[in-house]
């Protein structure tokens, strides 16, 4: 195909791309800014095919990323949320010599930093744009933020990007006065695949640099949005930032929510606002949502993230035959990473009969909507038993005394693991540990009950950059949390 | 990709596939039908991997191509409108053994007819659909109709017909309210293209036998369709039979317009009427529209069918560099055919350096729209000069008297060929060859004014069945036509 930026500058050059602020550029003005960006930076660049991209969700990291296409290299989008040791790892595993850099960052990297300033005081040149962007060329590497072990350069190509966008239309739908809020980060999936849509589709992109509810509320009442892709807490927040009865406009049609699944009451709200939810699956591996509920069920299927995209493919890897059963969720799709970078084996080992197993768990219902009830890493074992944290949180979750909850697993001589639980109170709300114990026990198998409820005070619990909770993480500080009498 | 129909029939088994009068079906409906015809069809198929249909535009011959697809026979769409010679040479090329006819029409063939009625009287049994639609594998096979030469089958693959979706979807949108209706042919790549994006997308289809347009303005203004494909005459009949004033409700957004250009009056009138127009361009062999005028530029642009789509890639081969130089008009596209049966030598000769060569001609403006100036066959070589009939036409149709001209190349001892025009004056007007000759000297390059005139008494010109002219058909006729005093 052709080169997505020039062939869209040439199909739309008037229509809005992206906004920032108070700035808006046309899809011809975006394709001048990109190449006059790109002729800077071919003046600082070494030979390195790859190079490094630190930024926040801002105009000139959005050109940059494009500008690095134009000229043919791969983007590492690095987590700019990371700390120097963790960057150091990925800087040295894509064998980057040079990273640009967001002024607003600071990092002591042991390569060539790159700032925003740097480039643009730089004399540009004139410079060609690659012809062609191949299905299979590499395009963009992320690592995966993963919630155990090393992280994984995921290679992701043209071909990847392509096909998620057709799988989203087909979902979504498209109009011709979309805009797609992406708050975000571009460094992810989640953001860059809203950046790809744009140039497939010929649609703005509403680019906001930081989540604050009170801010995208006010873009969103005010119309400047159709579709904004958020995790589940955003959506939490801007619910609770609405005055009652507040409702957002037609215009706005819908919350593309990923990385995890949304409970009732956020639900209802938000249904109360007159927003319609797009439940969804996906992974860095997948080049953003390869599973996605029709807005239509949200609320008869709450809970599933819906039904594999078009192009996708999907099975649960059990040997159990009986509806409900759960198992490893695999997949085929056109959108699956070509590799992780340098681990070749590690990639070959995540399929089963040439199926990619995605590591997580979950099952499809009687009538094939997909429900995961466990991610890679979670799954806790005890006494020969599964017991899936997911399952047993939403359980206590449902308690009005309950803010949040977390289950993890606890070593355990003779069991192997026993489920342990985290609990915060609402405020002046308690419970005891044995009407804990009492109440798990109404509602679980027992060998699912938590054995130990600890108290948290207010703890903010360590996430990925995408949201995820890291519960590996918690389970090493176990031991600074107070038993819950 | 997995099986369309199975697929859609998973994801939205309760939306709309089909209507058609009375009757609607739901894409589970639709898929129960189709399987319950491809039970009975391998009952009374032989083992041919190729199959005949000869079918108007009713259900049963819609779910006659659905059923084949799903028992993974290749379905040879034979034109019902030919006659039986034509269609002795096209069973003969394609090897066919049998072919499947509607109980409506009425043929003498060399080989097996299956009446509609003869399968549907036949004992099912259950079979199993085709797991996988694969890219590369040829569904179904067209003859062009062809203005010149010997029919060509063309080879459709499923990747034909999904890059035609998606690129018509990022051109045209999608609503999660689409009706397309189908008044063109089902045999025709304008009507089967239909059918395949409404699989892709989960749209529903408003298929309808004949063209009447008042049965189709009732449809259209009772707001029962979203868009519509239609030719020239087509959309002239429509916008003849409103009434004054009459609009087309907002729900209906688009005429997607195919086989040839409109003209400024008829273009005004529809818009007059509330609807959008999107002219576009495309062939048998291109799986459909290749190129289409985006509606905003629809007054700006007149004369253009628009920008390639997305997937496309677009030149015109000419060694004049100047903008608006007319060359042929050469493609790449991921729809175009995967070669023509029988006929490896004619597909490879259609490559110019590794461009279709689609035998039009054409140029782009200064903003890279499209016109055709030109079909294939048609250019007229007088003295060295190259006339298009199409420009020549075009400049006598504005003519308040002309009801319809027709120019065509008549052979010439001394320039090979000149220009010579068929005219049909509207009723009560005339003009005299004179008068003609010396309007066209006004307006036209002197080689480009038709030499004789001939007078038409309301003749009906030899049409292909997509509506294209067929020039040299009326060039062996010439004769039987009176010279315009």
């Amino acid at each position: 195909m052709e080169n997505w930026l020039s062939k869209r500058a040439y199909l739309s050059p008037d229509a809005p791309a992206v906004q920032y602020g108070s700035q808006e550029l046309t899809f011809k003005e975006l394709q001048v800014a990109v190449l006059a960006l790109a002729g800077k930076l071919v003046n600082v660049l070494d030979g390195n095919q790859r190079v490094g991209l630190l930024t926040r969700n801002n105009l000139m990291g959005y050109e940059l990323i494009l500008a690095l296409q134009q000229l043919g290299r791969q983007i590492v989008l690095l987590n700019s949320r990371l700390a120097d040791d963790e960057l150091a790892y990925q800087i040295s595993d894509a064998n980057l010599s040079q990273v640009v850099v967001d002024d607003q960052l600071q990092y002591q990297l042991a390569v060539e930093q790159l700032s925003f300033t740097t480039i643009k005081n730089t004399q540009g040149k004139t410079v060609e744009p690659v012809v062609e962007f191949d299905n299979d060329q590499v395009t963009t590497i992320m690592y995966t933020s993963g919630t155990t072990g090393k992280p994984k350069g995921v290679l992701q190509t043209f071909g990847n990007h392509f096909y998620s966008a057709m799988g989203s239309v087909l979902n979504l739908g498209l109009t011709d006065q979309e805009a797609w809020l992406a708050v975000v980060p571009i460094f992810h999936i989640s953001g860059l695949s809203i950046m790809m849509r744009s140039l497939l589709y010929g649609t703005k992109v509403v680019l906001v640099e930081k989540f604050s509810a009170t801010d995208i509320n006010h873009l969103l009442l005010d119309g400047q949005a159709t579709i904004m892709s958020v995790v589940p807490t955003m959506l939490t927040a801007l619910q609770a930032d609405l005055s009652l009865g507040q409702r957002y406009p037609k215009h706005f049609r819908t919350f593309l929510v990923g990385g995890g699944p949304i409970d009732r009451t956020d639900l209802e709200h938000a249904q109360a606002s007159g927003a319609t939810i797009v439940q969804s699956y996906g992974m860095t591996e997948t080049a953003s949502q390869v599973v996605a509920l029709d807005p239509k069920d949200a609320v008869k299927k709450i809970g599933s993230v819906g039904k594999p995209l078009f192009p996708v493919s999907l099975r649960i890897k059990t040997n159990d035959t009986s509806v409900n059963a759960v198992g490893r969720v695999q997949l085929k799709s056109p959108t699956l990473t070509a590799g992780y970078l340098n681990q070749t084996k590690k990639y070959l080992a995540s399929f089963d009969e040439g199926w990619f197993d995605t590591g997580d768990w979950g099952y499809l219902d009687s009538e094939g909507y997909l429900y995961i009830v466990g991610r890679e890493g979670d799954m806790i074992s005890s006494g020969g038993e599964n017991v899936f944290p997911d399952e047993v949180e939403a359980v206590y979750r449902a308690l009005p005394e309950v803010d949040e909850v977390v289950v993890l697993g606890k070593k355990n001589q003779e069991w192997g693991q026993v489920p342990v639980a985290i609990i915060r109170f609402k405020a002046a709300a308690s419970l005891s540990s044995e009407a804990l114990r009492a109440y798990g026990r109404q509602h679980l198998a027992h060998y699912k009950v938590p054995q130990t409820f600890y108290l948290d005070q207010g703890t903010s619990f360590p996430r990925t950059a995408s949201g995820k909770l890291q519960r590996y993480q918690l389970a090493k500080v176990l031991a600074s949390f107070d038993l819950l009498p």
